[in-house]
């Protein structure tokens, strides 16, 4: 099925594999009269460029995007964007070996299974490649946000058992780190762990956090469409996102409810609350405090020792997997989490101007 | 907007507030020909109906299931089943003192911020009443996978500290015990946990967990539609959860490489893992090993000990909630889970049978 | 599939079969705050309810309506709306002759071939009694249009050869006269037109128009959301509907562009159309003058002269079609295409909100 | 909102202007398995290709098609694919001096209103050549059906007032004559009729037919999915068509039930119907017959006579449309019609195979 497609006002497909001529995204639904050119977007994208640091993968692509439509004299004008960022880097023999079997912890049988066949230059569709058009997407949905007051912003929290100190948040941090970590000291243990787990030619895990400020109270929808379940499906669609939190998550389940409960007190005229267990959602409604959400992310699968497994024609053999791949995959998908949590919020404020019928009124009478 | 419908193919949309006339469910989608019965669904809902044991809001409801269309002679006509369970223990009294105010960790606030009012009565469309309608399409998704020889089993796994013993593990205590515990002996434990923060005033959180057997390889769709991406907004949208895992979750986060990958062999011909950290998912898509989902649920926001908060004129005051309220949410919200559980499930499942042209040709040829 | 809901943001799903229990639709999405009550959606139930005149089925129906969640205090509150009317003149045994074989113009060879079996009583969920719960909707729908200043107004346009005369449209007179024309002149013609082909044991077609005044420009969207190609859907779905027009219709293929173009002149300076060949709709969108739509409806297959056809067992039969049918099925769907309209242009109303940047921006920082 | 995406298991969405860079479609869900390369495709698009006749715009665009997505080693892999068209021939000069007035009949005033402003070269997201992006996805979806036996053929029906002579048939005319039509005879007395409206600076208006063989019964879902509903849409969603019918379309509203009715007969051991005023259609399902649908399509909107219509000043003014128009819509509309039913056939046809629980079973339990 259209598996593609995410959001219902602010809707974004995106197409392309790793290694074909080409990766994309059209964005329908776009309000119009948005000042949009491509440098917006291509900051986003570098943040998610591979080759940046001794961290990455060294394939270097440039990633440079180019709006195709929807955009007319710098405006949007309401009809489809549609944003191509060309593949130039593609080395397709690095994978030649693989093609006959199925690489652990990636998606190379289960997309056998299903199609009964795959594109397996470097993944395919289930590439983190195919995050460009998640990115682009989200590019513009920040941008919308920032008009709306709306600041979206994600991190690294933690990577292996090294975790960020939330006194020493620095948020110029996130994009100056090769780890995208809001915190010099850890961002420095992070990467003598990182080099240890390269040199024994393993792979690591890591956490990766999103805040979402200036969000009013009343966004996202009862019961299906609650904010927090729309968050939850945008990030864990994240390759390699195994858990989600919403405020403080797990920790909730060996909780009293004294311990968890947010008191609300008034505070210049306003509802606000003495503590922020919840994450900002009450009900699946935003409540006005800051939206905290969690990913915890997998090592990536890749990894140069050797492993058990099988081929295509069904026998044991060991592989051990060569090719340009990231020991960690939380830097760079730290942007991604941030757009995907970008484009969930606003369509969220799109759909909720039509929840009171004085506002449609007020909307059409004036 | 429209936030109370599910699924694509095997659709629901469900409708009532706690103290309203009624509660329901719309089934669209549902695939002709399923012998379904009153009784098929009634089995659910009373494995969710309050007041059966100690652990449980003393409020009584039959929640007596009425089918009302969809199904001639005892079996589905492929057209909407309407499914209604009329509330008949509604004490509106009970919460007419809490009408103007809002209370912690409730939905009070945002539903006021986003409507302008709110059906205060039970917490309205927020209460975990409102998971009736989940319960009864589930009913109907659990016999249909049934038919597909798919098993869909949820059960408490902690409830505090008190975690079960998975060498212990005895499906038939789920449905025996009032924790929903597959394990009489941490149930016992658990027991006496509540019956401390009962006397104390207080409520406790928990953790649940659902695992799909049978489930053949290739269930679910690549990008946003992955079945861990829909699981993740199925549970997440169950009221009080705050984290979703698939497998092993969160530990992934400070993992190696090599830990966390699941080797394949050849057994019996067939491809399967010799471990099981992802949780039976492999780049959004099933492949063929249990899949396992875990759920964190907050404690019950409704303590009789004195809590801060405002009302709705802008002052602070102090409020002590009574009512019939449970001291844990998890025993009843395990059916709730395996139902959320197998609505994704099928729907995954009937989306796929078009993902190869030969079975769509084979489907139309023969 | 799921093929009982319309709408995306105001969407609606309905339910029920002709000799089921009970017939029902669930409003999803409909704005918070709009005073509602029973006798609101009981007017316009009564339009359509069958045993009303001569030339109406004699099946006597009160068709009366239980709001069952989705209203509090009398005012909607945002969630689900769900409406039911209990059937209560069921005669299945009217239909027990028609188990087995397939009615000339009806859905039961269709039926059977889709779904393997039907609910045959009374044509189940084909029946022109399904539109009840398009009606329920409708109406709320049409009180919303109402309050934005939004009226949509159908009637009957013609039955066989006689049409109404434009310049005796009589408003008043589509709800007194049974054949819902508005010119009671026509309507006294049809009459004897209409006896004449009952005694005749035979059934005749007729064409309803419908027109939406105060519908400010701009609502509709581009390319597959075009106003007209949703009005053509939500008016072909109802049965017997066998073409749809848009303003000129299908006179417009036999025109010169100087005869069919409508020129555009300010007059007190608005912009307004010298003529509204076009149905108020241009490109898709509204553009401020009446949208007219009609409708062409064949004639009630149920005829009691004799017809050639098959039974299940694939043999050649007569049969002659005894029960209770209306002669004409324009009159009762004339409500039903009314509220079909409004539901349309209320969606692409809600929907129109977020169009343009400014107002999103002015909507959040107002 | 976005109005650029059509079909729900086989769905495309379109993107790109008159003059923008380039335009495009993403088709996603397309099943696994077709052998797919360009000319698959440019064959479709070459029969709307400008500037082929003398009765077509002379603007030359190659329009040819490059896949950029969802196809490896010459076969689909069940991912989106990405199609595009690059502009090559805009001469935006032609236009300027209809940036600030709106052309009668045409959407330059709605799209202001309902944006603020517009790309108003060539028309922008309005212009005919948006329907690039529908014929190329229409291409992939009639491959499909050919495979399933299902074959989707348009033609121009009439022009002015000739008609075709369908004892005149001949499908290889389509292809072949100017004018789309199936009847040499009429295609020349239609070339000589728009020879004088080209020269009296006049356009002229015509129909359009398009029929489904090899169907089997079965397709379409009740209430608002019906086939004849979807197709409605579709078809309806074609720039300047004004009018859509079925089968005996319009004229079935002056007939009595004897004349409109199709008997059913068994032939050679099969349900038969005698005649197919119906159109192949009955209750929304196909029954296995022909299916007829019809499109009235308006006279070109761009006349270089003189128009009488207003600017966007406000004041009126008076506007003779220069540029690049075709005199006529239709024969360059037909292979649009026939792409757009064979899009909805064929999602109708995919979204049918879950329609039966045994079928369902029979597919997991192979």
């Amino acid at each position: 099925m259209a598996g593609s497609s995410f959001g219902n006002i602010f809707k974004i497909t995106t197409w392309g594999e790793s290694h074909g001529k080409a990766l994309g995204v059209v964005i329908d639904g776009c309000p119009a009269g948005l000042s949009l050119c491509e440098e917006d977007i291509q900051v986003y994208l570098d943040r998610r460029k591979p080759g940046q640091s001794r961290i990455s993968t060294p394939r270097r692509e440039d990633d440079a995007v180019e709006i195709l439509s929807g955009v007319f004299e710098g405006r949007t004008t309401g009809t489809p964007i549609s944003l191509m960022v060309r593949n130039t880097s593609q080395i397709s023999k690095d994978y030649s070996e693989i093609a006959s079997c199925y690489r652990p912890g990636h998606a190379d049988y289960t997309y056998d299974e299903k199609y009964g066949f795959r594109d397996y230059r470097g993944g395919g569709r289930s590439s983190g490649r195919e995050t460009v058009g998640r990115v682009a997407a989200g590019a513009v949905a920040c941008k919308i946000l920032q008009a709306l007051g709306v600041t979206v912003c994600a991190y690294t929290r933690s990577i292996g058992s090294i975790e960020i100190d939330m006194h020493r948040f620095d948020r110029q941090a996130i994009l100056n780190t090769p780890t995208a970590m809001p915190d010099t000291a850890a961002d420095e243990a992070v990467i003598g762990y990182l080099e240890a787990a390269r040199k024994a030619h393993n792979s690591v895990g890591g956490c990766m956090e999103c805040i979402v400020e200036g969000l009013p109270a009343g966004i996202g929808d009862p019961v299906f469409e609650k904010l927090d379940a729309n968050l939850a499906k945008a990030i864990m669609s994240i390759g390699a996102v195994k858990a989600v939190e919403i405020g403080d998550g797990s920790k909730v389940s060996s909780r009293l409810g004294t311990e968890n409960n947010d008191a609300f007190r008034m505070k210049e005229n306003e509802v606000t609350k003495t503590s922020n267990h919840a994450g900002g959602i009450l009900g699946g409604i935003s409540d006005g405090s800051t939206v905290v959400v969690r990913a915890h992310v997998k090592p990536t699968p890749s990894i140069m020792l050797t492993q058990q497994t099988v081929n295509q024609s069904g026998s044991d053999i060991d592989i051990s997997i060569q090719g340009r791949h990231d020991p960690i995959i939380v830097p760079r998908a730290v942007v991604v989490m941030e757009c995907m949590t970008a484009l969930t919020v606003l369509d969220a404020m799109l759909i909720n101007m039509s929840a009171r019928l004085d506002s449609v009124v007020d909307f059409y009478k004036r």
